[in-house]
């Protein structure tokens, strides 16, 4: 995470393919407190995978899980995503491979968001018979509007680059990785000259909302979460993906 | 309507307009229940007519009312939508003719709309003197967003099948009626094999304020249609219409 | 302001750039009360400079200020707002010229707006440093949505004509000033034969929740306003700025 002129590159690094588990995000939550003390003047959030932006959730959080373990789990993705929606200084996500679920998250949660080619993005849960949490859904809704988000959601859509472009889901599409990072910079360069209290004012006043919406249901938003995950048809599922990835790696 | 694959074709078939009075809507609501009881997967709603999806409400429902006749007509309306709002299946409007006032919240309240080129669909309750309840004003806003739904509501708006395209009030044209149909099942092909619990999950969530905005002012929505049809004046300007009408046929 | 069957042409008239001080708030506010007493059919709002249609708030209003006269300021402010958001007649802005801040909002209170090729609009308050308003941006996003709001507003965007266009802020881009009121007069002339009771109830029913979240919070919003230009911080920016103007114009 150099610091050049202020500006900060956080790069996930959690090979094959940055899954967020308690230890990721605590470092990434850790990392927007750091830059908000450093009165960083703006982050590009980025991946060091060729292929993967984040694949999301690490769903080995979810199986076999202690009450406790899993409650810190959750607790640690609400804090990241408080710091991050509400950042003070400019955010802008360089999408450089796939961000479903989870993944796509981290991107709405920036200000800006620049994608490479031939990439699939989207908030894909209910294909995967689970329910988006509602601070998920309302990042896809602030992004492309109370229609586009209905339809996505409904059906747990995965767009494509061009796609993601057409509806306002991402805002640029770069030619490659190297002018993804060039075009994420240069909105970071748009910010730059503004007076950074009243363009932090603004920001949150725009998010307010939807900040105060989780913070106010935060317990029952955990809840949802912890009474999800110990119900036994669930756990079946997991082992049965677990146990479809490691003969993938095989 | 007949069940394909658990997929039910619902076509409107009272000539010549599929004109929305006690008796048609009471058979759309118990359609609706059937429909939910028998675990559908998915239903196109669409017209027998040649050129009318549904000309809206039966306006003879209204003229020399009685009371109890009347809020009998109006709370069927309010049933059959919020059981059509709310369905657990997937939902296509295949808009084969036009669409305008009753007939158009008829497709706005399904989840995906096909229209035929040519005809014209929209809520012109404005361009009548009269205004459209805050339910079929909400539909439209969820479908078209705020500024679009501002314009086309003042106006009263009827939109060519093109126009309803750009602006989001149709997803599709077909090229003709078979097109039609044919797209509003791929449609619902497209949803069949989603997980079919957390996806009518999504799709409450999204329309959970619409729904409640209804229910919890139900009497008070009922109150407004009763004094306005009680109104001396509007009495006249039906018995007009309806003398233009009668005419028109003789 | 001549009346032409109904319809009134409301023309800026204060040199060099009609900024709003108090007292051309007032002639406005008093403008928009007669239309409403006079039973206007409709008012296109435009400037009589070739390059400006309003500059937006007098700064002047704000340099040194008097307790009672900067509130007298801000009131008349709300006031003519108020009067223009929710007038019953139907109102369109013929944008002459540019129209940053302040001249924006005037636009965007219109129900239409048409704009001259080569001029830039937009809510611009961040890059002086200030936050707008909360009812200005209630205005921004009813226009544009939530998505292109924020980041409008954030950044306190200046849009050109086509810009402006394309993201919906305006409705239309005429040739020059002429046929900027021209198509100013055929957005009325759509309007003129629509039942006006009717009208203007859909209208206010859309403006009803942005109106009432100013009119609730009416001294907060005249209290941040006050405290805001009594910081010796800003008064000293004021001066300066106005130090450069009266040397640009010497």
């Amino acid at each position: 995470m150099p610091l050049k002129m202020g500006v900060a590159t956080v790069t996930m690094n959690r090979p094959p393919v940055n899954s967020l588990n308690t230890e990721h995000l605590e470092t990434l939550h850790r990392t927007f407190i750091r830059l908000e003390n450093e009165k960083c003047r703006g982050m590009i959030l980025t991946s060091s995978s060729p292929t993967v932006f984040s694949a999301g959730l690490d769903i080995r959080e979810m199986y076999k899980p202690e009450l406790e373990k899993a409650r810190k789990f959750w607790r640690t993705l609400q804090d990241m995503w408080l710091k991050l929606y509400s950042s003070p200084y400019p955010t802008v996500a360089a999408i450089n491979g796939h961000a479903p679920a989870g993944g796509c998250l981290l991107s709405l949660s920036c200000e800006y968001r620049v994608i490479v080619p031939k990439v699939r993005m989207g908030l894909n849960e209910t294909q995967l018979g689970i329910v988006a949490p509602q601070w998920f859904q309302d990042c896809m809704r602030n992004a492309i509007g109370e229609r586009e988000a209905e339809k996505a959601l409904i059906a747990g859509r995965m767009f494509s680059s061009e796609e993601a472009l057409k509806v306002g889901l991402v805002d640029e599409i770069a030619q490659n990785k190297e002018e993804c990072i060039q075009k994420a910079e240069a909105f970071l360069a748009s910010q730059a000259n503004l007076p950074m209290l009243a363009r932090k004012t603004v920001k949150l006043g725009f998010r307010h909302q939807t900040l105060s919406r989780l913070l106010t249901g935060r317990e029952a938003d955990t809840k949802i979460f912890i009474d999800y995950i110990f119900q036994p048809k669930v756990q079946k599922g997991l082992e049965m993906y677990l146990q479809s990835l490691s003969k993938k790696a095989a």
